[in-house]
Order: structure tokens, then sequence, then C-alpha cells
């Protein structure tokens, strides 16, 4: 596996000691997370949008309807940029300038392209699906021609990316620490996922699937889940 | 309370029904959030990543290093957006087209202006620190000069913002609901507050002060949190 090649716009600059250089990191931040932040610039100006996508090895799959004006910006050659981030935990240490979080965060630049090949719009597909839903693309009806037709699907290459991740407790002045007047730690903060909520128009023959029961089990990475009502 | 008025860039065009008017709307939203992801434009491209945030009335504050690239942008009569987003839930469909994910989204956009007046920056402060750790200013030592002059402070009136919601159930096609032939429902994601962790070099006779335990009890809105360990 390749490690992160930084360029220019990749190297991480503020808190460089929290970047991190394993491709491997980069995976898992983006495969524990079920929505990114799509960064396009329309007008001169950023738009910045919540969106599903998926990961192939290298490449991150992004979708959309054929008439929304951010995806089709990114399927014009256009530059974008994805974000993922994951908010572990609120960092309050003994002087407000060092209150901080713990987080995993992982961006992406590039210029994606639009998937032509009828074989990758469908992995690609399957690929987004399969990270909210992993279990889901077998389960489901699968994309009809006219569905297909109404959907765009693009690409960008994993090769410009950074990876930032903060754990542990505040990094606090020392007089600040001899002192002892302020409390001081880490409070957590946990995705977990709630009892499946069956749609009212299901025939009553059909149970919640293994699919969904497992993943509501294993949750998303991170920190152990933990299952609520 | 003066309801959202769209401009062209903040009127909702994909899923209109989704969209909310109401300014209350928006400032929920925001204050559930712990991040935003901030956008900006740097050589033409965009670049999104995660921050802190706070909000007074109609205007949100940043902060950052007066090193960091992205507040220097913002800071220079740069166009910025602001995204705060949830998700409430994974939306199962009977046919992989209509997945879909329950969420809560705030966008706003702006050229922000630089905060100069000594208050002002101490409120945006106290604001950005406090929508992460309520009650945590009063507690901890406040910032000195030194600590003051490598901060910047922005400021984004919330006069041009959109906010969308998704709930409820997957909306099929009438004949996959006829067939019957897939589980579909909705899988709701919490986040929730973990147990606080003391940091290892605090006084024994610290102990979690109220106003951490009482965030850690009452959550940041939405879904009703649970404690776990």
């Amino acid at each position: 596996m390749t490690p992160l090649s930084p360029t220019s716009r990749s190297t991480i600059r503020r808190g460089a000691a929290r970047a991190r250089t394993d491709r491997a990191e980069l995976y898992a931040v983006l495969d524990a997370g079920t929505i990114c932040h799509l960064g396009v610039v329309l007008g001169g100006a950023p738009v910045v949008l919540p969106t599903g996508y998926g990961r192939i090895g290298d490449v991150l799959y992004l979708h959309g309807s054929t008439g929304a004006g951010t995806l089709r910006a990114a399927a014009d050659g256009a530059p974008i940029c994805v974000t993922v981030t994951h908010v572990d935990g609120i960092v309050h240490a003994r002087a407000v300038f060092h209150f901080s979080m713990n987080y995993r965060s992982a961006v992406a630049h590039g210029v994606p392209r639009l998937v032509t090949d009828a074989d990758e719009r469908l992995a690609g597909l399957r690929a987004i699906t399969e990270n909210i839903a992993p279990g889901a693309w077998d389960h489901a009806r699968g994309p009809n021609r006219k569905e297909l037709a109404a959907t765009q699907v693009v690409a960008l290459d994993l090769a410009e990316a950074s990876v930032k991740v903060r754990t542990g407790p505040p990094v606090d002045d020392d007089e600040d620490v001899e002192a002892g007047l302020a409390w001081a730690g880490v409070v957590p903060l946990h995705t977990v996922i709630g009892t499946p909520e069956p749609c009212s128009l299901l025939p009553s023959a059909i149970g919640v699937p293994d699919h969904v029961t497992v993943a509501a089990l294993v949750g998303r990475g991170g920190p152990p889940p933990t299952r609520v009502t």
C-alpha cells in the first residue's frame, strides 16, 4: 500500500503532529463515515453540501440527480473537495484557548471524472449504497433503466488526500496545569445505531433482515457502538 | 423573527419539499451541532475543513490561528460557505434508487468580516467555546493578550442561509410497495455523550463540575441522548 504523498494543497500545516500519512488511515476514516461534505466552486464562491459516497480501493464515488448543480459542476471538470469528519470528543482544557475536539478527518482534493462505463456506474452506486447500508444492494430492487438515466456518478481518485486525527487529553500550559484551578478532560461523543423502525406499509411477514440487524449491532467503526432504543 | 429569505444561491432546488423557511429551524440546526464544514476557495479550487463555530443571534462566529490559510482567506473578503449537518438515520427503501438518509442541514453563504472590536472578539470566542462546552467559559481561564493576538475571529451574517430536513419512512414506488419483496424502514443514528474522562494531571480534589455533568446528561438536541460508558 502506498503512503499518502502530500502535495502542497494536501500538506497539513496547522497541527502537523496530527497528520497521518498511512493510506490505511485514510481508508479507515472514509469507511467509518455515512456522509461527506462536498465542496465545489459555483460562480466564484464555495458551496458545501452533505452527500453520500462510497469507496472502492483508491477511488471515491459520488452520485446525484442529473439536475443537481453541485454534482453537475463536479462532472464538468471542475475541482472538488470531499471531507469526511468524525467528532470523537470535546476536549476541556484549563484555559479556553486550549479547548479542542478529538476527531478524525479526511480531506480529498481533485478533479473528478464522470463515470460513463455501465459496469463502473453500477459498481459505484453499489459502493455508495453499501457504505450506508451494508448488505442492502443485494436485498433491495436494483436500479432500472429510467433510474440509471436520472443518476450521475462521478469518481474521484484518492491521489491527493490528507488525514488528521486528534486523540487524548487537553494540552495545557504548564502553569495552568500546576495552578490546578479548572477541570480538564475529554467528554466523549459516540454515534450509536438505534432500533430499526420498519415502514408501516410493509407486509407483516417481512421481518428485519439480518443485514439490517447486523449493521445495527456492529456499528460503523470508531468507538464501540451501543444499541439504544 | 424574520423568515429565511432565499436568494438564488440559497434556494433549495433538489428536494424542495424538504426545505424549511423558518429562521428558528436554522438556529436549531446550528445550535445542535459541534462542528461546521467551512468551505473557501483557494487558488480557484474549493477547500472544505471541519471547524468549531458559535452563534449569537443572526451572526455566526468562526475562529482560528492567524496562520491558518482557510481562515485567512475568509478574513480577506472572500466568500465562504458554512454547512452544519446532522445525520439522523439511514433510510432503507425497497429499491436501491430510493435509499436515503434522514438529516438536518443548514448552509450559510456570505462574505465574512474580520472582527476587530475587542468586546465582539471576546463575545465571539465565548460563543464558540460555549457551543461545544456550555458553561466552560466562566469555569476555565480566559484568554490572555498573547492568546488573543494569535487568534483570528470572523463573523458571518446569517442573511443568506437555507435549511433542509428529511424525516420519516422511505418513499418508494407504488409497485415496489405492493410487491412487498424487500424490507424498508429507518435505522436511526444518535449522537450520545459518554462519561467524562478527567485529565490524569488533575489534582484529585477537582471533581467533574456541574456544567460538564449537565452537558453530558442533556446532550445536544436532536433525538434524546443516552449516556454510555
